[in-house]
């Protein structure tokens, strides 16, 4: 039987490094998208952060996943309705992405030239 | 200045015991709607477990939050595309609202009888 | 076969009233939880609110819903980056419930004096 | 002052064709992460179905976006139990991406030979 990479191989009509660059935006796509909205403060900050990475790694050809989330809207001695709901604009990542000798590296955050939290390609190396 | 809790209280047309029931339901649809999806395998399901518990936690009134996921259809030796996606079948998890002498346990799990991953009130008392 | 309306109320340990409140609690927080993050702009802000609201219908003893989303951010004439990310503050809900005999009206709107997209009760109607 | 196509160019480190391939990932990522877990019956679908497309469509150098979603488990004249939630096995969907000459068709489905709900790129044109 052919292996899954193998079927998968053969629906992707690109180059690998073609192929890197879409996975990696898959993986931007799922942490925006699966995690904006989750309630969030300083105690659970640092613990969200982590979890939202190794739900990253899990997905396929990601080496690597550092996820930051800022801290300056939060407050230290607030009330109950004190917390936040995570928003793109909070977010800092950066995956890693290894796939075929390809390795690439995409980061999202907030641009406050843009005033748009941007996704993008910082770096595409061949082997 | 009138706080939060006094302000919110005045928007309730019910008793502390009915808001301690909606809260529940609340909590139940953040951790159903917020996670379903999230990328989950044996190497991050204990952390996702933790996570969502802790981040239901931040949301007003709670006062315990248990989560455990269904380890049953992981696959130990997989390749890259063996990981799953969270879905609501596969939580169980347990939620204490207190709320103005009112304490309440809320659960979520799939319902084999029912086929069908309900949320529901298991216990209520009132000081 | 017991159907499964008689199964779920085995396992609820409260009044329908109570019920009628968890219920709404769980159809707000699938609003918040489900949607926030949507990309949404004038193009699409219509057809948002009304699929919100249809989804919402889809759940169990929902009689209506009714979703409004503010549009005072939404830019006429920008450019590709000028869409928003939906969030809970521009979420206007009304869901009504019916179960057993008891009508109860959820709102989730802004709430300018407590700085908080509250969700409360505003009315319970029992016949 | 510098437009925001003009930005975010500078912040990528590759080609538009490239580019367009990470584009088009980060769709599928917010098509799978934004709405698994959606309430959908035989009501709501079709509504569903456009609402999800439209909402793409929002995003960045989005051409045209066509989603299906399997009707195969709905069930039609079931009980207040019977709907479902979506999930990525449910999704069939075709995102053309158009950035700088570089035409890109990438889809979404269930692949049956892998058993996983593969994205794939389908097609590149250079003009």
């Amino acid at each position: 039987m052919e292996d899954r990479d193998s079927l998968a191989n053969r629906r992707f009509k690109c180059t690998p490094r073609e192929r890197a660059c879409y996975e990696a935006g898959i993986k931007m796509g799922t942490i925006y998208h699966q995690f904006v909205g989750t309630p969030v403060s300083l105690s659970n900050v640092s613990d969200l952060e982590k979890s939202i990475a190794e739900a990253i790694k899990v997905q396929p050809y990601v080496e690597n996943a550092v996820v930051k989330i800022d801290r300056s809207g939060f407050v230290k001695d607030g009330d109950r309705y004190s917390y936040m709901s995570l928003t793109g604009e909070m977010i800092d990542a950066v995956v890693t992405i290894y796939l075929d000798g390809v390795r690439l590296v995409s980061e999202m955050r907030y641009d406050a030239e843009m005033g748009y939290p941007l996704m993008f390609i910082s770096d595409i190396e061949e082997k």
